[in-house]
């Protein structure tokens, strides 16, 4: 059969396989996913466990003349592998390979793509109404995770779809997680469902009783008309999504492959919009994964057999996650009023010691950063300490809170950017790039990003003295690997200022974050051709140092500022901006970071080296302007 | 009566009051704000909305130690009458004067500020978990509008909160209208409810039902108990907030304030989240706003009697909303794949007459700008060529839909920023300086500002013909008073190329948007001084023209740009990027704009005379870079 699954071009190939094969369909497509990813690394768990919705959802549906949307992308694997990318699929993740999440660019099956959450309902939407409009015929299928559904605009989606009435499927993909276990009332709400399928059964009974009462009264007899066209409404299950204007199914097993067809097919001949409530399992066919899905939500590459990881870690050189959770402990054991906020993100964001230590002080909202954010600013007006640990790319997601909710009252939340930069394979989606320029058109922010793993532990230490609103941006992954100061010796630092590492003459550069350290090795690298660099840790990216900015400028002449950000607006425009105000001419300034493009997957090295974010790129940057010979 | 009530300096005051002197406090408080706003202007209907709930809140509540937190805050004014603001209620929305919303600077009882919608739910849920670590002893009540729930965010908290359980109170003020008429399937989940009071009894008729039947078998018996127990759970009104956790009560007459005295004393002994339900009227009390509340959300200075304004309205001059809706109106007879988006405002932002020509191509979707931006996205994808249009403050709540669903995926939407620069009277919340920064830095966006209400025209044309992603900010408030082109005349503007509309010879003003008429006559005072300044009308924030930018930096030495907008990463910014990318170093560049700092309420022009966004405030920075005598 291998051969003949290995062969399929496109979803049509599957339609004339019977329900053994569609079951054969699915070993293939598990063992293809588990092999592939245990080389490559990816999202594994979530798309173990949609191989059946996925067989099911191209068997009933004709794609791509019906559209079906994937929440994230991530779950998507499948999906990838019936719509002609078998032969590419090893190249998932990798530079100049496939994307990880669905991609309009990539396949004519991906009819929106995605990457951040929640945002599938609304897209579908967005389809079902154009159709409309248009006089098309095809079916719009969302298919999004009960995590997913917790993010504020799953809801707005909803409501709007349910008050339009246009056709439309929602494939809820309940898994009792989103990307870690899963929280909030909605969760309760669906584990009720989960545990009461007979609801619909009780509802006959209810008509059974009624019409057994002997000698009923016609009052008696109206009035249980009456409470049974109430029940009708309400003692389904569901009731939340039929109250938002759903038609609800549910919920079904989301491995039975001939369920699911039956479903989707009964589906088809509703009106309006649906709601498909499945239950699937994170990891499902593959053990380790079945058994810890958050450990394999996003997966390293790893040995079949055993699980373990194949690419040595390097032990030594802890990961900023970690120092940062670190960190966090230890000054939440000095200051009661500190407490976390994840957005469902505890193991992402290295908080889980944290929970850990102090389960009563870290509070997972769900995949919902706008209400994490406002949340965080109502503890903070209320005497605590909050530090939102959100990634860079998933605060974007809540740019409004931090403006409104955060600074403009000046409230004390310290924001904990994670994954600040380039992010490597997840790509253009989640590459942490624009908060430089984002956060620093806020006033009143202060922004700081620290040149290695021990810095971020004063810088912390420091956030939480300033007593106003505070971002530190940090990259993804491990650290430099330098001596850690113990907490004794962290320090306050001065807001503001800058630290001066390596002198000067001919030059100054002006780094940021991760930028430090390639900056050194570069301006050691200068140094062979006669060329004295200074190297400065801004620390700042707001305030700024404008001093150092500016006596460096008088100084030198000639700065070159580096940072992994969109030059659109980021750190170096900062510093034209300084010497714009400070009213210096004669000045050469070289700005090194993000040219205002998207930016592909791959890994972060690869990238790091075309985009010239490393010591090399900085000499040849400042070389081109000496103009010397290479 | 009205001189105690005039001198109500805390809401102790009013707590020795019987229920008569109550009634009287409200007739008091709604003439106190209808004389005042009909001098002032401001958010009258939905203060007129809510006398009684205010009234009952701070009879049973203790502000300041008990939190009382309003959504959005514009219906507040009661609040501030009674919170020691009677004074100074004439100054509200004036330079200097009170804000027009709630803010934690100017009351320790407004704990938590707001200008932005449904925000409060999770402020309040952050002051009491605040409240339960710190193990104080306080309530925590957020009043939220039918409309505010709508949005995502709100969702996100209620999630939050009913799986919480703490005490909280969430007051839903129901005027079943956001700004607009409400719109979505909650809403008529609430309408539902509105016309079901009887649910409750139904209830208690069905138990009595049950009891009544003769001979009733231990199966039966034990069937209804069974029924029973789920419909506890079920047939209960307000089911959809039931199952997010909280314990529903209502719908009660808004307006009672014995009635909400009573509930609210009620509502302090359940414990967990509550949520009160109450039916309230908008404009309630003075009749023209209770016949349109629409048209009296925000209201012009006003004769009491008549309801007109007193105001001389320019007629001559439109607004640029207006220009706006026209515009499209015309481009979308001649495409019929444009259509309208709207987050709550079709009257706002101008689209009313489109809505009255083409209902079924607009969509209001309720305040939910996050979904609005990703459908807008979807019906792109699928063909259509939506315009969502969004104020440029609220466009910060979907920053990363736009990043993410529009840009990355390089599709057509056209955003209509409304109110981009200072919007006046609504201050420091709704003031819409960062656009231009926040857009800058997204890639493959195009950002256009038109210099006048003409220029609006071809801007919008061209935007339709690009095919990709655009936003056209402009102004709150009047053009220009222009010569408009007709339709025929509209160009497709090169994009990314700006016009040079004065010659120059000594420096040159870069202008944007609404910062160009003034640079023209800025350069015609320089002529006085024998100073000859070019005048470039950019056009185009993103793509910049970047080779007028440096030919004119060559040839002048002397760049002025001006925009209305942070100089944190904005427009003046893009051209020092430029400048710096050119490896241009003698060029004196000014930039104008507001600074780093968040600006306060008042009247636009007051403000643009204070920040120096005026003629002669561009006249004055170039004079002081040319040392001449003032």
């Amino acid at each position: 059969m291998s051969e003949i699954f290995n062969r399929i071009k496109c979803p049509e190939d599957i339609k004339k396989f019977d329900d053994e094969q569609l079951n054969q369909l699915a070993d293939f497509l598990r063992d293809k996913i588990v092999k592939t990813i245990s080389k490559t690394g990816g999202h594994l768990a979530s798309s173990l466990g949609t191989v059946e919705i996925t067989i099911a959802l191209h068997y009933i549906f004709n794609s791509p003349h019906d559209k079906i949307i994937w929440d994230v992308g991530h779950q998507c694997y499948s999906h990838k592998l019936l719509t002609g990318r078998i032969e590419e699929f090893p190249t998932i993740r990798k530079y100049d390979g496939l994307s990880g999440f669905t991609k309009r660019y990539e396949s004519c099956h991906d009819p929106f793509g995605a990457g951040h959450s929640s945002t599938s309902i609304s897209a579908a939407l967005g389809f079902a109404r154009a159709r409309d409009h248009l006089k098309e015929d095809y079916e719009v299928i969302a298919i999004i995770g009960d995590g997913a559904m917790t993010g504020g605009m799953a809801f707005e989606a909803m409501n709007n779809a349910g008050h339009l009435k246009s056709d439309l499927i929602v494939v809820l993909n309940d898994n009792e997680m989103s990307i870690a276990k899963n929280v909030g009332a909605l969760a309760k709400h669906l584990s009720h469902l989960r545990m009461e399928p007979h609801f619909v059964k009780l509802k006959d009974s209810f008509r059974s009783i009624i019409k057994q009462i002997p000698r009923i009264g016609t009052t008696m007899l109206k009035k249980a008309e009456e409470i049974e066209e109430h029940l009708t409404y309400l003692v389904i299950p569901g009731v939340l999504f039929e109250s938002l204007g759903f038609t609800y199914l549910g919920p079904f097993d989301g491995h039975d492959i001939k369920l699911l067809n039956q479903t989707f097919k009964r589906a088809k001949n509703i009106k309006g919009p649906k709601l498909i409530h499945l239950i699937t399992q994170k990891g499902k066919g593959y053990e380790p994964a079945e058994k810890d899905a958050t450990k394999w939500h996003g997966a390293i590459p790893f040995d079949i057999q055993t699980g373990n990881g194949t690419t040595p870690l390097d032990r030594d050189i802890p990961q900023y996650s970690d120092v940062f959770c670190d960190t966090l402990i230890k000054l939440a054991e000095e200051d009661e009023r500190i407490i976390a906020i994840t957005a469902a993100m505890p193991d992402g964001t290295g908080l889980k010691p944290f929970q850990d230590k102090f389960p009563d002080r870290i509070y997972d909202v769900g995949i919902a950063e706008q209400h994490a954010v406002t949340f965080s600013a109502g503890l903070a007006a209320a005497g605590m300490r909050p530090c939102a640990a959100i990634y860079s790319t998933f605060l974007q997601r809540a740019f409004d809170q931090v403006f409104h909710d955060v600074c403009l009252q000046n409230l004390p939340v310290v924001f904990a950017l994670d994954r600040g930069g380039i992010v490597g394979e997840d790509g253009p989606t989640h590459h942490g790039l624009y908060d430089l320029s984002f956060l620093r058109a806020i006033p009143g922010i202060i922004i700081m990003a620290p040149k290695d793993e021990n810095e971020l532990q004063s810088m912390f230490k420091s956030a939480f003295d300033y007593n106003c609103p505070v971002a530190i941006r940090y990259p993804r992954g491990k650290g430099v690997g330098v001596r850690m100061d113990p907490p004794e010796e962290w320090e306050t630092l001065p807001i503001g200022r800058a630290e001066v590492l390596h002198p000067g003459f001919d030059l100054a550069i002006l780094a940021v974050g991760n930028m430090v350290y390639p900056s050194i090795l570069a301006a050691e690298k200068l140094n062979n051709y006669g060329i004295r660099a200074y190297v400065v840790n801004m620390r700042f990216i707001k305030p700024l140092d404008k001093e150092i900015v500016v006596k460096l400028a008088r100084e030198t002449k000639h700065l070159v500022t580096a940072e992994e950000n969109t030059l659109s607006g980021g750190f170096g425009s900062a510093v034209l901006e300084a010497l714009t105000e400070a009213e210096i001419r004669d000045c050469l300034v070289q700005t090194i970071g993000l040219p205002d493009m998207f930016i592909e997957h791959g890994n972060m090295n690869v990238l790091r080296e075309k985009y010239g974010l490393t010591s090399d790129g900085i000499v040849n940057v400042v070389k081109k302007s000496m103009q010397l010979a290479k």
